[in-house]
């Protein structure tokens, strides 16, 4: 479960102590089962051999099994759906005596490289991560590696891996099927970034409502570039200068709602009477917008502490089953797509 | 700079090599001012004396001398403040080809320990951090063990230490003399969480407005409790019962504004005809409400970046004088507030 480098160091604290690298483990970690003579022994070892990362010491002294040093990488800060999915990992993180550290790696597969690279030279115990891609290589080689690894929001096209993330296709079903059952015909969708596993299942739930309700698609008015603020403006934008233009739009994330909720109002138009807004995501502001905000409730909390349970049963069987865990997702009906078609269609 | 476990074991590599700690410092570093035969002994010293902390493999392969690991301790992730700070540090510390961990202590005096117990242990270069009060211990001791450290959004009132922060009096002044100037006269104010020091400011703010325009300050309608959006509705609400309500509410930060609006639009009373809503903080929702909040932009992303520049600067001269840098705020005049005094006074 440790890098290179330091199962080498294991390696010959086990040898010395004329044990395994498991059991060396184990003391590490103030497991109970371990007999006292044999924890002496490690403990000897680890002195005459002089391994010593940091931890170490800290790690003798706890007896408390659940004791773990997390990195978290997450793709955007800025992204309160992340904020609440870091609230939930570090309460139950902290209720373990664990604690933390996060790397923000603003979608950027470098800096994401980088963050995986000194948080395995800071001996953490495991990671929780929302892969960059479906093929992202640097949180496949940590796998790879030995790490504990739980994917949130997406998980790997070739690595079977535990992941905790939304239902995000049938969010987008009942969202659109929501506008569909009050009336709207031309339902418009902007995307995230169409890289992202999530983006390419929210579009499918988009889909599957109009197959059901026997709507043609106008791919026009689908449209996506960035998962941020200035692409929900240009994309809002864009869609109110179509000639035949959207009677509703539906934004994949919340800082695409923004963008939409700013242009929208910008010009003067009413929500939901000139077009609505339905969005994925239901954050913490979304009832402070005016009108309060129809949404996609992701529980982004409960998926954190999903995530950090995964985890812990990972540092403790590392050759279990990965699980897939989905969380559903709730419709939250409020104002902004009103409960008719707006006046203009 | 390094904690005592350090200390000791960077001496006996400087003993052997027969070179200062400074020098063994240096080399890990990838100080170019050091000369070759020098960085050999050093290396070799390291190699036979067994001193491996984590981190030393990676500097010594490194000949950039900016390349830190830095921990950054933040009271609220849920702030977009925040956000905005760890943005600008994190952007400067990318370029330099540092990192940055980061700990949520949630205003938590025993999480903010934690924190600082773990980042210590793992041996970071340095700490951004807002303490949870004026008298933090915590962050007091890492001061005196001689680390690096940055003050964000708060001093420290026994110890002198570098500080960043936003010129917190005079923005709240300049909210409270804008609303004066348009007509209001009866002005609430809701306070952040009154132990912070910046609650404080804030209030010294609105005061001297109150006193330079010669009007009378009526307690009743200052209050604060957190600096949650929770406490944002609850004061709200309150306000908005008083038999002599406010024409106006001067919020202390983003989430108190939030809870404000909500409140305010819940009633189906209009902002800002029926009650006026001015907010310290410009996020980047702030133009997605309706109406777009005026409001007192703090300049998060330069907070960050002044802060990690003066970080490097401390770890390269431990013994220079602490700097105070104040950033100015600028009043973005919307529509929440209106041009006139509510009708309704």
């Amino acid at each position: 479960m440790k890098s290179a480098k330091n199962v080498a160091s294991l390696k010959t604290v086990a040898s010395l102590a004329g044990v395994s690298i498991a059991t060396v483990s184990r003391v590490l970690n103030g497991d109970p089962v371990v007999k006292d003579e044999t924890r002496l022994a490690v403990q000897k070892a680890i002195k005459t051999s002089g391994y010593h990362p940091n931890r170490v010491a800290q790690r003798l002294r706890s007896t408390v099994r659940s004791k773990k040093l997390i990195g978290l990488l997450i793709p955007d800060i800025q992204n309160p759906f992340y904020v609440d999915v870091i609230r939930g990992i570090e309460e139950y993180a902290y209720e373990n005596g664990s604690a933390v550290v996060i790397g923000n790696f603003s979608q950027d597969q470098k800096k994401e490289r980088l963050y995986i690279d000194i948080l395995r030279s800071e001996s953490v115990d495991g990671f929780i991560v929302a892969p960059s891609h479906g093929k992202d290589q640097y949180v496949e080689s940590l796998i790879e590696d030995g790490y504990a690894v739980v994917c949130i929001d997406r998980g790997l096209t070739n690595l079977n891996v535990d992941v905790v993330k939304s239902d995000n296709e049938k969010g987008a079903f009942n969202a659109v099927e929501h506008l569909i059952k009050i009336g709207h015909r031309r339902i418009a969708h902007i995307t995230g970034d169409p890289s992202i596993p999530t983006t390419q299942e929210r579009i499918a739930g988009y889909m599957a409502a109009h197959q059901q309700y026997g709507l043609p698609v106008d791919e026009e008015i689908v449209r996506g570039r960035a998962s941020n603020f200035v692409s929900g403006v240009e994309i809002t934008r864009e869609l109110l200068e179509l000639p035949n233009r959207p009677t509703a739009i539906f934004t994949a994330n919340n800082l695409l709602t923004l963008g939409a909720f700013e242009t929208i109002l910008h010009r003067e138009l009413k929500i939901p009477e000139d077009i609505a807004v339905l969005g994925f995501d239901d954050v913490y502001w979304a009832t402070s917008l005016n009108p309060p905000l129809t949404a996609v409730r992701q529980h982004g909390f409960e998926i954190g502490q999903r995530a950090i349970e995964l985890l812990y049963q990972r540092i403790e069987h590392p050759d279990r089953l990965p699980a897939n865990v989905i969380v559903k997702t709730d419709l939250m009906i409020r104002k902004s797509c009103g409960f008719k078609l707006p006046s203009k269609t």
